[in-house]
């Protein structure tokens, strides 16, 4: 803990990460231009003035410290693989030097058999023969398709989307008119982005949480920690992830993006060897931040597995320059008044069009409810914008934490009562006709993938036999309330045995035959266990009755019991 | 948010303060010597070099900024006073300048009614004429008393207990040897010492939640956030917090540290004039730490109310010096492998003895789990100190999160099963008899208090007419499992249908009769919802169930029904 960190560019990323050095009072020592964001946070006298692309200042950064990291991937990687011969660097420099070119990115991925979107080398050096070369690749891997400039490409600058060969020659005009090395990528239809950060140490391959990533011109505008994806798509996430990284040499965090296609495939998109705006979230919403991470994997020093592990979820919002110089710390006002946002600025001076300026981290217990406390939040970075919000919402209600099934649409009268609790609890809810023996199979399918879809709490309504509870409880660790359903014959009693009488090892909470409102009631006290908010508004509900009882007695005591019997 | 902030004083406080600050790009200048905690994190040519009781260096930082504030009381209050026309002080020097001299603060807060230890000013300005009217004093406030400094007192030097007649000599020797001025404070029997964080902005007094300090040789030590007492004491010290701080000009953040005695009454022991040590904990465990929420206090930014709750439960360990100059880092190597705790490091040079170096604040679902967490870093802790560690644990098994309850002990039988399961999956939890119809008043009391004891299931079992689930569902939001006891007669139908029929408003989850086993795998199911540790063992305890059953099936296979049925 006494090495010193020198790091090549001093950004928002180097600040951040500079955050997490200061708590553990680490010495880390940036190049780059005199008020560089990371250099305001860090006061001793061994910072470097300079470029990270030049290499005498580089050289004199080595000279300083234990060992170099970076926080931009566009640096001068031959430099840093001379150097390592005197300092250790972290990630390798040949790591750097293949991520730092894209197309020299996808060709490693390839050998190590990950799967990428197809992409082909553009080997012409100027612009006609770039032209003609891209007219070929786009008759084989069909238009749209996406051209790329190898180096030097971020935050959507150096891309151009080709829709047609007749925008052939506006593309290459951008990116260089035949100056700059290109290459051509087949388009990825995909549904989500998503991202997973992974830390790599001397001992393994460790990953955080998938996320999803949402662009706007190209450029990072919200993070989803987890993303809204099944359980199962995030595992596989997190598990492409870790096997992307570990084609790599090196320590420290990586960025990994992906594209989420149609049918549930995953495909690389682009990495980053270093602390990445996907991972922000992190600094509040998990015990280690990325930053964090990122030291300790350079340092060799303990990164207990569970301390990636989120507390709550959260949404990460870029605070991106508008339309005035100030344009950040009015979006910054706005959100000091929300009780569940931390605000990050970065130092960077007036804002310009576009610009990471700063950015809000929202953590809550509840993807629902993070995504209330975020939306008036976009509005007001897209008022400094000037562009319209979209909405963000998962699900227009949000993510429903109570199942409802019942046998039979025939249930549904019994079920309306409760449904009527849960609206008035503002408790978001799934309803749907779930038989165990008409569709036996949707049972066990339902019921195995409930934990993963979101759900917290199962409510069961049946009559006769009434299987439904009991066999949708054998398939998954979440309570089950069962609500038994009075039918023909023997007036509900059946259901009720069904019910209450599972054998031991699989109980179902049986409520009063036909009593949703208990069913759902008791949904909400159990929800309320882990939620404050919906365990106060079951005691606020309580008082009501309990008032309503008061008022209706003191009725009856004040005009008797005739005339209240009377009283219609 | 483009204001300046001046502050006395660049220790611990102050460079967390800088750490807030930085977040939000605010630019705070630092009073005090030149390598100070808090100037190694910022930089910029806004800090002044000196002193902070140095009347000219106030004057020249107050130059600097547009408000004042300090990190420590024992400043310059007159200065501060005459700076006030020119720039903004907060708090105001008037409450520096009474909080500043303990006897002062303890006659301004008995002027305001506010309980606090009796306190008898010793006017002697000689060591021979204090001891003579400490003589008096300890004639009538009775010994032990505390001996105290009126002014620069803090972590327990110029205290000093004063246990009988004979030590009125060594104690006025220790204190000054009469050039101090001193009081004596009658002694408070305590069973804990309370803490609240108090947030006075221009708009009312917030509190942060009450928490519990542990003091030794009497410097803190330990908090428990929040502390580990009944919710209701817990609300009556944040009331009696925010009347404290009520009594004082200006605004900021404000320690209040008190007394819990016996009798559940709370006496006023000191209050701190900005962030405290007991307010460490806000920086992982609320959405707004105690400097975030100073820097706003101090510069009328909003205070979301909501946002000074807690996210978890937290517990905070301070890294004192140790035996050795490294002993601070020694302790924080050990910290960085527990998944569940931050590590601060002030940068402080080297350890010495006693000193405050850095701190751990471990966050956790539970307090029981957060105990867990940092008892190895306590150990830690004394190892460099070389002391033994004391337990510091709420309960030896954990805080119980079921409440098993019955109405009498005949029904223990029943339970046995449940127990088992509960222990199994490693639930701690309480079991007692609590009686419907013999025992009302202790039903409705348990029932009453059950959610702030930390329970958040109820599992009751009765027989017969079987009230104890029903009542105590009235009386609680917590869910609650009712276990059906089959008693002489109507073989237990009486009891399901007393549990099932419960009237819509006020549910009970019944299992089946007899069944503890089922109600205790519920009971796990209910917490499985927000705990992922207990959810994993319901989750591999099915799995155990069902490979169990599986080898008995293979077996029948094997051998065949009749060699099965007389395979003992």
């Amino acid at each position: 803990m006494n090495s010193k960190v020198g790091v090549l560019g001093g950004g928002q990323l180097g600040r951040m990460l500079v955050e997490a050095a200061n708590r553990l009072n680490i010495q880390v020592n940036i190049l780059d231009a005199q008020n560089a964001p990371a250099k305001q946070i860090s006061n001793h006298p061994g910072h470097i003035e300079g470029s990270f692309k030049d290499a005498a200042a580089i050289e004199k950064l080595a000279k300083t410290c234990d060992v170099v990291t970076v926080e931009i991937e566009h640096v001068d990687a031959d430099v840093l693989a001379e150097i390592s011969t005197s300092v250790k660097v972290e990630p390798s420099p040949k790591t750097l030097q293949i991520i730092k070119d894209k197309y020299a990115q996808k060709v490693h991925l390839q050998k190590f058999g990950i799967p990428t979107a197809e992409s082909v080398e553009v080997t012409g050096t100027d612009e006609a023969s770039q032209i003609t070369e891209l007219e070929a690749i786009g008759g084989k891997i069909g238009y749209p398709f996406m051209l790329k400039s190898k180096t030097e490409a971020y935050d959507g600058k150096g891309n151009y989307p080709v829709k047609s060969a007749e925008e052939l020659k506006p593309a290459v005009n951008a990116l260089g008119k035949g100056s700059r090395p290109l290459y051509a990528e087949k388009w990825a239809n995909f549904t989500k982005e998503l991202a997973v950060m992974v830390v790599k140490t001397k001992d393994g391959v460790l990953a955080y949480p998938t996320v999803e990533t949402v662009h706007e011109d190209s450029i990072c505008k919200l993070v989803f920690a987890p993303a809204r994806v099944p359980e199962g798509i995030r595992e596989k996430a997190e598990e492409l992830a870790r096997k992307t990284i570990a084609a790599f040499d090196g320590k420290g965090v990586f960025g990994v993006e992906m594209f989420l296609l149609d049918d549930g495939e995953l495909l690389i998109n682009e990495i980053a060897p270093r602390p990445h705006n996907s991972g922000h979230y992190t600094i509040e919403a998990c015990p280690l931040s990325q930053y964090d991470a990122h030291l300790r994997a350079i340092l060799d020093l303990p990164i207990p597995v569970e301390s990636l592990k989120m507390r709550e979820p959260a949404i990460m919002l870029n605070i991106l320059g508008g339309q005035t110089p100030d344009s950040h710390i009015k979006v910054a006002e706005v959100a000091l008044s929300n009780p569940r946002t931390s605000v990050h600025l970065y130092g960077k001076g007036e804002a310009r069009k576009g610009r990471k300026m700063g950015h809000l981290t929202v953590t809550a217990p509840t993807m629902a409810e993070a995504e209330k406390h975020i939306t008036p939040l976009i509005e007001a970075v897209d008022a400094q914008k000037g562009v319209e919000t979209k909405s963000i919402l998962s699900a227009p209600k949000g993510s429903p934490e109570v199942a409802v099934i019942c046998g039979s649409d025939s249930d549904l009268p019994v079920l309306k009562a409760g449904f009527e609790i849960l609206e008035k609890l503002q408790i978001p809810y799934y309803c749907g006709v779930v038989s165990a023996h008409r569709t036996p199979d949707r049972m066990v399918e339902f019921a195995k993938a409930a934990k993963s879809k979101g759900f917290k709490v199962i409510i069961a309504a049946a009559g006769g036999a009434a299987h439904l509870p009991g066999m949708t409880a054998s398939d998954t660790s979440l309570p089950v309330i069962g609500v038994p359903v009075k039918a023909s014959s023997l007036d509900g009693w059946d259901s009720v045995v069904s019910m209450t009488q599972m054998p031991r090892g699989t109980p179902v909470a049986t409520v009063g035959v036909n009593n949703s409102t208990n069913a759902a009631l008791l949904a909400a006290r159990i929800l309320g266990v882990s939620d404050a908010a919906i365990q106060q508004r079951v005691r606020d509900f309580a008082k009501n009755n309990e008032k309503e009882v008061l008022a209706k007695n003191a009725r009856l005591e004040e005009i008797g019991p005739l005339a209240y019997l009377c009283k219609d």
